[in-house]
C-alpha cells in the first residue's frame, strides 16, 4: 500500500463531518482501499467479479449432495444471468466474467494422485491471472465447482493442521453419513500427499478453480486492485498465498462468514474480520459480492463528505 | 403482511438456482419484504431516507461532547449534500428527506418537566407521518439531534425497565465523568416522570426528532412500506410503538448494531437481529442506509435468479 495515501486518507478522515469513529469499521476500510489505490480520496467505479468453474476427481468418492454436471450447468446460468451472482453483479453495479476451466476434464482423485499435473496447475494459475482488468478498482473473486467443500477443506486441513473432521462441512447439503465420508475422504487425502508446501498443497489437493483464485488474487497485488474474499473455499484458496509469503493478503477484506463451519477458523488464523455475517453457504464470490455495498458505502462517505471547515460545523 | 404474497415468495425461493437455504439470511429477508410489498416477486426501486433534526433542553445539563447548535449546522450540511448520509443516499439510490423540527425552540429539560407538551408532541408525530412518500417501497428513519442518546436512554430506561446507568453510553465521545452525568440526568428525568405509557414516555422523555421517526414508522406500516431501522435512537423511538402494540414493528429489520452500548440489549429485546455490526455510531440514519445494500441484493437475488426449470440445472 502507499504510505503517503495512507496518510492522507487518515488526515482526511479526522476532518470529516461527525465525531471521531462514529462510522466504525467503515473509517478503516477507506483508509485501507486509499492505500492500495494511491489516492487519499479513491472511488470504486469499477468493480470486477470473476468467477472460476472447475471439476473434480474426488466426486468419484461420493463427497457432493450434488452431481457433476451441476457445474457445466451452472456456467450456462451465469452465462444467461440466471444466478445469485448475477443479481449481486447487476446490484452493486459490477462487471461479472466467468471462465470455465476444462470442465470435461476433472481433476485427478486426490486419494489417488495429486489433484494436477504441474503443468495443469500453472495453466490454472495463469487463467486466473489473466482474468483480472488491470484497469477494475475492486475484485470479488468467485467459484462453482461441485465437490469443492471437500477440496477446501483437504486445502485447509493441510496450511493449518488438524484432521478432515475439523475442517469438512455440510457443503450444498450432505446428511451426517456424507459429513463422515468427507472427512474420510480429507483424512486420505492428506494421507497421500505429504508435502506440506503450501503451493504444493494447492496442486495436489486443490482444483483448478482455486488455483485460478489464487492466481487472481497476486494479479490483483500487482495491479494494487483491492480484493473482497468469499468464502470457506475462496479463502482456503487464498490461504496459499497468505502461508507462502506473511502480508500476501494486506489487500484483501473478508466479504462474509459462511455458515461452512470451518470459514470462521480459518479466517481467524489469517487475521481476517468479516463484514457481513449472514449464514450464506453458496460460493459464486455471492458473500464477497454481497458485500460491495459495504466497500462502497465506506469510500463515497470517506470521499463525499465535508469537512468540518468547508460545512462549517463546530468540531466539539 | 400479505400471506399470498409470503407463501407464493417461499414457493419461488425454493426453485432458485442454488441448494436449499445456501443465501442465508437474504433468502428470508427477500420472503419477508414480498409479503410486506404484496409481490411474490418485488423489486426495491424507491428508497427512501428520511432525516429528522431536533433539539432538546436537556442539554443544559451537559450531557453532549459537542454543543447544541451543531444540530443546525448539520441540518445544513444534510442539505447541502455534505453528511455521511447524502453519500449513502446517493451510493444505495435512495432519495433524501430533512425536517428540521422547531430547532430554535428545544424541547423542556426533562429533568424539570414534560420534554414536550401535548400539541408539541402530536405536531412532531404528524411531522412524521406526513414525511414519508406513499410512493416510496423502502424507509430508513433518521435524526440528527446533539444530546439525543442521553434522551434515547432515558425512553429505553422506562420502556425496559433499569436505570440510567444501564443505558446511557459514550455517544458522540464523552469521558467518564460525561457518562455518569448522563446517567444522572437520566435517573432525574425516570424519578420526575412516573408514568410508564409508552406515548407518555415518548413525550415525557423523548424529544421531537424521537416523535417523528415513530410516526414515520408508523405511517410506513400503513402504506405496507418495509423499514431499516437505525441505531440506538432510532429503535428507542420505534420501541414505543411495539410496547404500544406487539408486533407493531414487524415490517421492520434492524439495519446494524451500534456501537451505543445498550443499542444490542435493545434489539434483543424487541427481537431483532441486526444485518451489519460495523461498529457506526453516528445516528442520520447512517447504519439503516448502509444495510440498504443488503437488502437490494436479497431482493435482486430472490426476483431475478433462474429456477431450476428455467435453466436446466440439476436439483440434486
Amino acid at each position: 500500500a502507499d504510505d503517503d495515501a495512507t496518510a492522507g486518507a487518515r488526515r482526511r478522515n479526522a476532518q470529516l463531518t461527525k465525531p471521531p469513529g462514529a462510522l466504525g469499521r467503515l473509517e478503516e476500510l477507506a483508509i485501507w482501499y486509499a492505500g492500495w489505490r494511491g489516492s487519499d480520496s479513491p472511488a470504486i467505479d469499477a468493480p470486477q467479479i470473476v468467477v472460476f468453474a472447475g471439476n473434480h476427481g474426488v466426486c468419484a468418492q461420493g463427497v457432493s449432495a450434488f452431481p457433476p454436471e451441476v457445474t457445466v450447468q451452472m456456467v450456462a446460468n451465469f452465462e444467461h444471468g440466471g444466478a445469485a451472482i448475477n443479481q449481486l453483479a447487476k446490484t452493486f453495479g459490477a462487471t461479472m466474467h466467468v471462465h470455465a476451466l476444462e470442465l470435461d476434464r476433472p481433476t485427478a482423485d486426490f486419494t489417488q494422485s495429486p489433484a494436477m499435473s504441474e503443468a495443469e496447475f500453472i495453466a490454472a494459475l495463469r487463467t486466473g491471472w489473466g482474468a483480472v482488468n488491470p484497469a477494475a478498482d475492486l475484485l470479488v473473486p468467485g467459484e462453482m465447482g461441485i465437490g469443492n467443500t471437500t477440496v477446501a477443506a483437504a486445502v485447509g486441513a493441510a496450511l493449518f493442521g488438524g484432521i478432515g473432521a475439523d475442517w469438512v462441512g455440510r457443503g450444498t447439503g450432505v446428511d451426517d453419513a456424507g459429513l463422515a465420508n468427507k472427512a474420510r475422504v480429507v483424512d486420505a487425502g492428506l494421507a497421500r500427499h505429504a508435502s506440506r508446501e503450501p503451493l504444493e498443497v494447492l496442486r495436489c489437493l486443490g482444483g483448478r478453480e482455486l488455483a485460478a483464485m489464487a492466481g487472481a488474487i497476486a494479479a490483483a497485488r500487482a495491479h494494487r486492485i483491492p480484493v473482497i474474499l468469499d468464502g470457506f473455499i475462496c479463502t482456503a484458496a487464498a490461504a496459499v498465498l497468505e502461508k507462502t509469503r506473511a502480508g500476501a493478503l494486506d489487500h484483501c477484506v473478508a466479504g462474509h462468514l459462511s455458515a461452512e463451519g470451518a470459514h470462521g477458523r480459518m479466517l481467524d488464523s489469517l487475521d481476517k474480520v468479516p463484514l457481513l455475517s449472514l449464514g450464506l453457504c453458496l460460493g459464486e464470490g455471492s458473500g464477497g459480492a454481497a458485500a460491495i455495498g459495504v466497500l462502497k458505502a465506506a469510500v463515497a462517505c470517506h470521499s463525499g463528505m465535508a469537512t468540518f471547515a468547508e460545512a462549517g460545523v463546530s468540531d466539539g
